[in-house]
């Protein structure tokens, strides 16, 4: 049942996505009109509207992804096709302890928080006090703070922690970093780097080849939409071609048997 | 540390992958030569091995994945690239009731229960008892049983349960289906179909868009490997060109507001 | 050299294209500034200019293609990652005798007509007299005019010619017109349809089946572009996603040979 | 109609191509059973067969692509989706003047060479004498070495023509020939070059970005087939996933116009 103070995601009728929060006397304007948001309390989730001009809207339940997909972004994000490669190819799963750099907008400090939740813990260093800032209320506000640790500082310098099951790095030079990252990590634990360019991917691999890692493996995910009616199906004008390269990589030790 | 009757993922040269039982006075065979697995008793994760034949292993630990995706297959199974959007896509995350349909081999069922544990749970129905057994078999081995409730029955004729949060069909008739999978869902809850041919995804998205579903999305993904090597990187040459479209949507109700 | 008269293509600093007719005492006026075209006169292809508010751009030839793709389009046109395959697929050569249906804006009309001249024919049908009498005058501009026979006239109805090398189907309901188009077709000729979506392919696949044709072969092209930059390499963001789906396939006879 | 000495592409009822040239007295087999040659003498093509093993099969007329793609390959080849491509972004048409390096296998030179004819010219340069001498027999054979000039050389090293529409450079250092092929161009020239690398696509684009080329572009081609069977529509699960990036930039000059 929506509340006052609930979260709704309306979808309108040009599939546009708004994500408001429920409060009395409150009209939400778009370009398909305005609804009057207190009429909503009370409603179900999954209502229909329509709005003062005639266009027919839902008040959906936000998902946590919707949520996150709405956080303010003073950096890059990453896009939802990549986050669930991340989950799976990563082993991040409840219970996890997965660290992760930068935290930036904290959009994937919030989804990894919301897989490795209830046991599990992310500790997300960034440079900038400011955006660990922005992350924390975010964070806060989403219920997923008591999973997450901010710290401020740079892992290509240094990384406290150890035993870990999972580090991802979403920062420019991710090379400087697999050194601090392979003493973090468990045995057995995993390594993922998201980067945009082919050379960064080139200069990662080329560096964790070389530092004990082993099955080592870059991807990247094409997505494609369709547009699904009887009698005029076919895929989507438009698609992203292009958001990251996803390189995994498993840590290795060096005691040797032969035979 | 590697114990007798741990399991060991192991990675050879030629980049083949076997998952194995350790137990004492066995000699694992492959095409790039032995090793007996006694050897492995009292190593760390990620040790280094050479075969009788001088080819080099790495004793890894498996992935609950990695564990999954090696369960035998009695039916196909859905592909590593899909699952992690299915998680993602279908808001399944800890703590999330899931249905599944059908079991099959087991490997969706799985891979929901290792994200929905510790609070969740996903039933899984199946028309097959036979599968339904090897599933409980592969489930219990895995620890996962406890998270899951496996059922014979059909879901084009009934599903008992309510309130669920998401619904994951993977089976040829999904359409049939519709009526009693809005009826289980939460307000709010997702409808998630997996489907190989398009014909298939004309017939589920006619069905669900007259059946009180809103936000309906269907995609498919690609995933391209690349092989990264300083001076010589480019993309594999061959790669998967079809698993299944994904078809998403959300439970929406009738009860309207105009202004 | 650029004379007056001559059509140049204007690339600019932000990539844009411009195709002109250099006139003396005009002025050229995009929003990175103006170039008198009357300065072009004398001038080499492939000259820089600069722009009155400092945009460099280039005075290039235009090839064949850059000509027919800025043709006015009255009609949804063919797109380049398409034509290559058309042409080649479709056994498109110097001295091919090609019919093509519809002629729409002529876009297809004019790349088949410059690769099968000097000594090959297209016919090209269209209903609408007024796409034909359009198509007349940008044909007659690039000078493939004498290449080109344009008809009036319907191919579900009727196809006049015998003995061509290929058909090339650019309309909405090619499978109508599978029957006109195997009696016009020579032993070995070939079959091409361009359709957008995939109920077109199926209804088309299904005619051409058990109409006497092998070999039948239905493609898409993606084409994907890279950003190119020392450290910064990487692919673009946004491509096509779907044009439109290639169907081919061959004539065959009904005569049979058993051993 | 089919005679002695005419080549026939055979299909099979398992969709496999074998290129014969048909001759009294011999049969072809296969693992689909055997024909008699000498009973497709006298018969259309397109003919209907069936082996002594009772496979449906079809005596094609081979098209010049059928042909050229069984030359016998000493090198890597150019496919089918990218030749296209390279002909019409190469501007490659009736009465071009091309060169293309290196000859390799001769594939591309065949099927540049069927553009340009019956007035073009296509200069084919590489530094075996022993893959000139196998393309040459090829193109013998196929009618096209009129419309050719095999040359022994090296691009890297000089190129002696001058006023070239277009060069189409397919060897491993493209880089090295940058200046040579300003050089050999005409205004407006077009440069291709093809490589499966991107460290090479990236030393390439640099060396024409400083060396009077403009408009580069940088483009990979990924084409998909379909299983199109009413019912059973989808995409075919193995596809290409690479084979070469094609970049095209056109030359420009030095003479400056500012206002």
């Amino acid at each position: 049942m929506i509340q006052e103070g609930s979260r709704v995601l309306l979808l309108t009728e040009r599939k546009k996505r708004y994500l408001v929060r429920v409060k009395p006397g409150v009209r939400f304007h778009t370009s398909e009109g305005y609804i009057d948001l207190s009429e909503l309390i009370g409603k179900r989730y999954g209502t229909r509207l329509t709005s003062n001009i005639g266009s027919v809207w839902f008040a959906l339940k936000p998902t946590i992804l919707d949520i996150i997909m709405k956080m303010p972004r003073p950096t890059q994000i990453v896009y939802p096709k990549d986050l669930g490669a991340i989950i799976t190819l990563g082993n991040i799963r409840p219970g996890s302890r997965v660290l992760e750099a930068g935290t930036g907008s904290g959009v994937l400090t919030a989804v990894i928080a919301s897989y490795v939740m209830p046991d599990g813990i992310v500790y997300s260093y960034d440079i900038s006090e400011e955006y660990l800032e922005n992350a924390r209320k975010q964070l806060d506000e989403l219920g997923l703070l008591p999973y997450v640790v901010l710290k401020q500082g740079d892992v290509t310098a240094r990384i406290e922690e150890r035993d870990l099951d999972t580090v991802v790095l979403d920062i420019p030079t991710p090379w400087l970093a697999v050194q601090n990252v392979y003493e973090a990590l468990s045995d057995g634990g995993i390594f993922i780097s998201l980067s945009p360019t082919i050379e960064q991917v080139i200069e990662t691999v080329d560096a964790i080849g070389s530092n004990g890692f082993a099955d080592i493996t870059t991807i990247e995910l094409l997505m494609r939409t369709l547009r699904v009616k009887r009698g005029m199906t076919r895929p989507d004008h438009i698609m992203r071609a292009h958001t990251v390269y996803i390189t995994t990589a498993r840590k290795v030790c060096r005691d040797s048997l032969s035979y």
